[in-house]
């Protein structure tokens, strides 16, 4: 973990602006934060991710942190008023707001956008938390008149937060995230929009499976209208090549006597265990990070705490913990999450102590 | 709660066969486990879920889970070995085994077929949970021929594993979990199977609504074979209707420069909206249940030990707990799941004891 050099001045308190206004200002970066919002500073400041912004600030580098189609002329009014710094934003299209900026006739020498891939259901400043950041791709696009150093002023901020710097075109950005994030949000939106017309007791049936497929459907239409609308060339041709393999599945599903048609729909199964596999860290990045161990506890009061008083004096700093209890099974899973270096001495000293692991 | 009033054979002892064992068992029913795989029985009946079965069994009631495409078989079989006893079975289709029963010719009288709303990503008898029915639907399938009193048996068995019945004829159980679970399962598959052409760092870049929306496409193709093969017109309607509405946002995408076609973008954000909130109890049935109570803790060594210390002195019983760490704030929140009963105890007790609650 590298600490960030330089001055930083965040515009938009929202949770990625406070996310990243927090884990600067625990590095000691000065941190001034901007918004048109006089409440979402107060906020974000009052929560510690740094002091409003004055008249007299002379940050090294501007983060851009507000909503897509505000993002091009956030970017050219920062870098018109502040002719000394290099500016950032983390919106979720790239190639639209490079080039409204060019129409714009800005300084994009100035200019490199990014997109961390991090975000939390919870909005707002109040859900902005320093690791938020932590082991997730950040996207830098450098473009063909960008200055090296502004680049490297992007992928320093980056990297201090502990992401995993990628650098991408615009262009490759907006089609990986066409893939990766803009086709699941649609096909999800489809998805739930099945259950409108439906018997609502049909839907109370629901279980994990309906849940976890359609909850990013909650997200806000109008931030997903300007991705859309920003990256909609991309979009189209996942959602075609989507439409097509659908459609040979279903034409499949409408006659399974046939053994060929048994043999595509199994296909669409298969490969879709070869894709999710496909997925790095599956169980979220944050838990492919730390390493797991797993205890198995007796199911009597002041197990768990005996345990943890055992990881206390062991030494070792848990990141997360999660206990999985059986009401009325005799034993219950704790899984504990540690720093990976740390792994084997934790299952060394909790075996000395007739820690039971799994 | 009730309590389950006679003898329960299951035959099977995977998941559901070992959960429903367990639960069963807690309440001092007397469980017996016949499976095909003397290893499974053995692990099941070690893990707590009901003894061994014997040649001098007279089980009042018999719970079929095996996987879809041997259900009838084994059904018929068990009504034919046990002429007293009412049968049950727990597969995801219920109007192609009752149909393959009346073909055989099987007393059908004594069977009504039924589907908990339940499962884990986890299988095996390892994986069964005495609370895995908990607040979950619970389908039963009486029809025309079945006796009143075995549809009752197999609801007193569901609902004295606390789970909450739901009446509905085997076709209208097929065309609803066609809707809330087999589209959802096809639709994770297919945009799962988009990433296979993909470039792996593409798909490196997934975030969480990735994750969530393909997690299901790690399914098990043999099973989901079975349920498309028993359920195919259903899934077909179900697939068609989603195909139509996914024609008509590709074709709004094509052209957003066109208001109306804005229109009808947006309009499949809001209906997905619409959609998921229609689903009940969207953070899972378990959580819905339990009452929460988060405590702030202090980043020290000791701390999370001494507040479960605290919690076993204070005398209640913790269901679920979840510690989300921020490494870098100076605050941790632990997320304490308990009986509501106990909550407003908890919530004093703690407050005594000086800690703060969120």
């Amino acid at each position: 973990m590298t600490t960030f050099v330089g001055s930083v001045r965040i515009v938009g308190a929202g949770l990625l602006g406070t996310s990243i206004g927090l884990a600067l200002t625990k590095q000691g970066v000065d941190v001034s934060i901007a918004s048109r919002s006089t409440k979402s500073v107060e906020l974000a400041t009052n929560y510690g991710a740094g002091r409003a912004a004055t008249d007299t600030d002379s940050p090294n580098l501007i983060v851009v942190c507000v909503p897509p189609d505000q993002t091009a002329e956030i970017v050219a009014q920062e870098l018109r008023i502040f002719p000394q710094a290099f500016v950032t934003d983390v919106a979720s299209v790239k190639q639209s707001i490079l080039h409204s900026l060019e129409t714009m006739g800005a300084p994009i020498e100035r200019y490199v956008g990014s997109h961390p891939m991090a975000g939390r259901e919870r909005g707002g400043a109040l859900a902005g938390r320093a690791d938020l950041f932590l082991g997730r791709p950040w996207i830098v696009c450098a473009h063909s008149k960008s200055l090296p150093a502004a680049t490297k002023a992007v992928k320093d901020l980056a990297s201090s937060l502990e992401s995993s710097v990628v650098e991408l075109s615009a262009k490759d950005h907006d089609r990986a995230v066409a893939l990766v994030s803009h086709l699941p949000q649609l096909v999800a939106s489809l998805l739930a929009g099945r259950l409108i017309e439906s018997d609502s007791k049909d839907v109370a049936l629901a279980g994990q499976g309906l849940r976890d497929t359609t909850r990013i459907a909650s997200s806000d239409p109008d931030l997903w209208m300007q991705i859309f609308s920003a990256n909609a060339d991309q979009v189209s041709l996942a959602l075609n090549a989507f439409a097509a393999d659908l459609k040979e599945a279903s034409a499949a599903l409408n006659d399974l006597s046939k053994t060929e048609n048994q043999a595509t729909l199994r296909q669409v199964l298969s490969l879709g265990n070869t894709g999710v596999e496909k997925i790095p860290g599956k169980h979220g990045a944050k838990h492919s990070i730390y390493s797991q161990v797993v205890v198995m506890i007796n199911d009597e009061p002041g197990q768990l705490a005996k345990l943890l008083t055992d990881v206390g004096e062991i030494g070792i700093n848990l990141e997360e913990l999660k206990l999985e209890h059986s009401p009325s099974a005799q034993i219950g899973l704790v899984e504990l999450y540690i720093a990976p270096a740390k792994e084997q001495k934790l299952i060394t000293e909790l075996e000395l102590r007739n820690w039971r692991l799994v």
